[in-house]
């Protein structure tokens, strides 16, 4: 059975598909965010992948895909080593292999690491189908699939509870058959995160390939470089935020502790938003819309929003009015998600499977438009 | 996180309880049929288990369970190892965990062999509930979930394609509240095989631990020890055979390399089944029944038929209706489970996750009425 | 609108299609059996029908079916009148109508009556399709679809508890395309009643267009004259009987006033079936199945059974066995329907809709095998 | 069983419970809009209501439900007769007995009409529960259910396309335990119709019971009269409206004939709203607001709209704005409805069963938050 498996470095693959915003890098291959991965057609008996995981706190996850059906999920612990995707199948037919990272991009854990160097297969690989669209995905930790799986009683902030699999944007994305990139960041919003801190927004990483990283390391393999936003334009930038923005409004104060400066979205006596806090967020989301369109020339813009309330529904609306009020670009719009509800709740309080599976029916039903045209 | 983490040997665990039929033997444990395993509820922050495993060629799978919700399965290649369970959580929260055995007993590989030697645990294990009923499942690869995970395209004969999750017998006995044991090999039937080998029957193994594997080491291990019947008595015991034995009147004859005899159900010219061969069938139903009864005083058995078609149908009433008669025990019954459709196919042509969802539901509808009374 | 508007006698219609067994007269036509009924294809834009309705106890209700579309359901009292079916619609489309009785015949009300005479109409008729399968449904209550609406508090026995619509026989059969016929009446079985009435057989009554009416005014419009089998030729007979003469088992003898004979299915001390009795039962079922072949030469006969349980089940499984040794025929089969749970009960402790539903998409895709090859 | 029976006037039954915005008076009731009508606690065995109908074209329908489950549906042609409810029934049993008219008011056949006049019964009435909650509908051919009911291929505009059954409103009060009122026209907006009419507008005629019926007959039997607010305020305010001035920008203009003005909802060349004509929608959205704000002092005013696209939304989430700006008053939100798919479409291109049963799904979870609080 294991007669021929030779190894072969990434870079040496004739057909190798890759998932998700990374460096171009295939000696060893990072993958980044949640979603990322690479995909085979492979026509043989046996295969392996070479992984490289580190993390101090968060370590990641794998989910494999084989013929479009999860097939395993498993924890990959520190070191470098062989996984082994398959084994014993007929070697005259093609499987097509996807594996994914389960896990999110991990902003609070510097050390969180997961490569792929080289593959151990004793066969052939084939072309793999490119999508006719492609769709990004821009969120928090709904878009990284946090509480996607995992039982409702679960409470800890781990990594086991992220889910690439069961998640909206994948599942939109394989609705429409169209590829998908996703960045996304748990508890980030377009101005500040859910505790108030400014530097916790994504739009400002948004350029580089995973700006919101930190640490040395990821400087070395690359994260910070600028993405190379012309190899890979969306068809649809689905913009999955604010649900942050609207809990810093119900959450303490944030001091920086170096300028000793305050932030807080403050509410009124009758419990209505502070204008000029959400003014504030309104003028970050019409900068974000601005970028979005910057990078993403001829991209339909998605503002999806409603998995865990719409508080912010209506500031939405404004920004998005004012954007194309300014811009005159007619090509941004606004979908309102199905809000998670008791029989759909997952783990940590969050949008489940069943939760994610609605929202992505709905929001496949309404980006159908913007593709079957 | 890491800090006070020590390894315990199975034996050492206060609190360790073990599904499956085994040998009593914690030194390691060995893990034989479908669905066997372990649980704990464990309260600490980080677990791992260290597993032995090997094969030649069918390698075992496992499923993760916390909280009584999937949260990873994973292929275990060979070698003795360590496999992370979880990490990084509330130390002070009890979770419940339990792992199973994703792959069947495997007759055709003798070295096929998964064993847990020991724990790596930062925590305190507490005592794990018992539930109010047992239920033993006795079937072949529908009991064994071949097909209940995959796509419908798959074909290959691979432990991947096995679970233990999606399975109607553990479905069942979770609908139930109950718990169980699966004794289950693909192919094999009351009388033969699908191919007619009368050696690949259930029955004629049914009293030893797992009787029907094979090679020194599974007898090294204590597979072929008599079973301790009085260590756990179900409530039920279900019978899910005889779709095998439909099979063979439609195969080849198999022949008896060493004895020259060929054995072969035989159909008539009309497509009917040759009544001789048919008898024979119902000789060894009765028989079964005889043996099951034996070794279960106080159960209910419950012949559960029909996910892949009724062929045998009529010959198993009439040798239900021949061991009542023979025996006046009343304690036995039929239920027809819903045949598998276009709808609820899983791979190699087998019951997939839906099909045995839906037989699940209505096995466990009609379980309750001996178990709630 | 109204304009142009004529009245014709249903024997003047071109292109009428009568559903359910009647006796061939058309002034009036006489509805008999539950689901018996008209359908036209009619190009106009307003359409009535002219009943003619009596009963002493059980009035009948109808349904209206427009373009396979249940629009209305009413009860229909005594008396000779125009009932409108649609008006105002498009002169220049062709609607399909179709209006079934969804009452059962009414063995305890002589009067119960319901007749169609004429229809008013402003357009012409057109053919209406033949479908390219046949199914006779042969039950008691549960093919009457006794139950199958109203709230499940119902215990009244009235005629407003019974669907034609949301029954498993037509269900089954529009799932198939296939025309139908119901021959049922609560209450009775193979051998007895429910409550051990050896009268209320299904099986004596079957050779007449409506044998198990009552009465003079049932004589005179023809109830009990030989069905014209060769008019109307099935490609599979349903038989959903056994209910009753499982329920006879536990119900008190029932005493022939007349002859002072007394009957009763006897249940053994330990709760089985007097062997006696329950042979009777199978001596009667083989006479039915010997019956049914007589009439219907070439249909697959298959007894489906169990949507209020099983226990007769062993015994028809032994008369199919038996009528299959006698007989030679092997065109004779078994099917369990799923049981009635808590969550699909309906009126009167009866299969509701989901009941109804539920068996339907089983039997459906069990009878496709005898149709589609 | 018609023994004893007694025809009583409505105004002398103790226990009437009247839904629906009507004059007050009783003889007769009339009953004006969709889903307005009668319930009774019924204790004898038969039950008839005397009704009177007319029409030129469009003919009323009822749904009648029995112990809340719907067991009839039919026509009411011209004249007054008597309608019999149920018949048979055990006498000592209450029956909650509740009946609709399924059809909306109807502007364009002044003739349209139906009332109540009496009952005939055989027994006593009891007391009708009073609902916690109220809830008022205010809409178009959505909440009038328009093609709620029918098959997909139907294009007539006729009553028999209309359902209070399947139509959201009633599932989402339902679903909420809550009364219901319903204020609804097919066609008509907050500013104009469909086709550019500014005459067809719901907010002038909020005042009136049924303001926007005509005729002199519709006068005389108050249909012009105040409504009575005091008598029935509801908890929410449900406006499902804009729908139709979505429409008027892709519709022909509409020319007052009296006049010679000609109106018209403007497209820009680019395909976006003319800005002033959109302006003049938030205008008539924020008077309506402040009108239902002085007959409602107390009730939330939940904006739903979105099930037959959301072209609006911007304009209704501004519109909102604005009179929360202007009056302070907080209690006014906005949902999203989930919009009808191939899936759930029903006659006449509007929402089917299915897309009302999911919009009222969606719907009472929202309006959870502010009855259970």
């Amino acid at each position: 059975m294991e007669k021929d498996i030779t190894i072969k470095p990434l870079s040496e693959i004739d057909y190798l598909k890759i998932h998700g915003r990374t460096t171009g890098d295939l000696s060893p291959l990072t993958l980044f965010w949640t979603a990322s991965g690479i995909e085979l057609n492979a026509k043989g008996a046996e295969l392996w992948i070479e992984v490289e995981v580190d993390y101090e706190q968060y370590e990641p996850w794998i989910s494999i895909v084989i013929n479009s059906t999860p097939v395993g999920r498993q924890m990959l612990t520190k070191g470098r080593y062989w996984v082994c995707i398959f084994r014993g199948m007929n070697e005259n037919v093609i499987k097509n292999v996807h594996i994914l990272k389960d896990v999110q991009a991990m902003n609070s854990d510097p050390s969180h690491l997961l490569q792929i160097h080289a593959v151990k297969f004793d066969g052939e690989f084939l072309p793999v189908e490119e999508k006719k669209y492609k769709i990004e995905f821009i969120g928090d930790s709904i878009t990284s699939g946090e509480g996607a799986i995992g039982a409702k009683q679960e409470e800890d902030w781990i990594s086991m509870w992220f889910s690439a699999i069961d998640n909206y944007a994948v599942l939109t994305a394989n609705a429409l058959q169209a590829d998908y990139r996703i960045l996304s960041q748990s508890g980030w919003g377009i101005l500040t995160s859910w505790d108030n801190n400014p530097n916790y927004n994504i739009p400002d990483y948004y350029e580089k390939v995973c700006g919101l990283l930190t640490g040395e390391k990821n400087e070395l393999i690359g994260a910070f470089r600028e993405n190379d936003f012309d190899a890979w334009q969306p068809d649809i930038v689905v913009v999955n935020l604010g649900t942050n923005d609207g809990g810093a409004f119900y959450s303490p104060e944030w001091k920086d502790e170096e300028t000793g400066k305050v932030y807080k979205q403050r509410l009124n006596n009758d419990g209505t938003f502070h204008e000029d806090d959400v003014l504030a967020f309104e003028t970050a989301a019409v900068q974000f819309l601005n970028k979005l369109r910057q990078y993403n020339k001829n991209a339909q813009i998605i503002w999806a929003y409603g998995m865990l309330g719409t508080p912010m529904m209506p500031a939405i609306y404004r920004a998005v009015d004012q954007y194309k009020k300014n811009s005159g670009d007619q090509n941004v719009s606004i979908i309102q998600l199905p809000n998670m509800t008791e029989e759909t709740v997952g783990a940590r309080a969050h949008p489940g499977k069943l939760a994610h599976k609605r929202a992505a029916a709905e929001l496949a039903e309404y980006l159908k438009q913007f593709l079957y045209k």
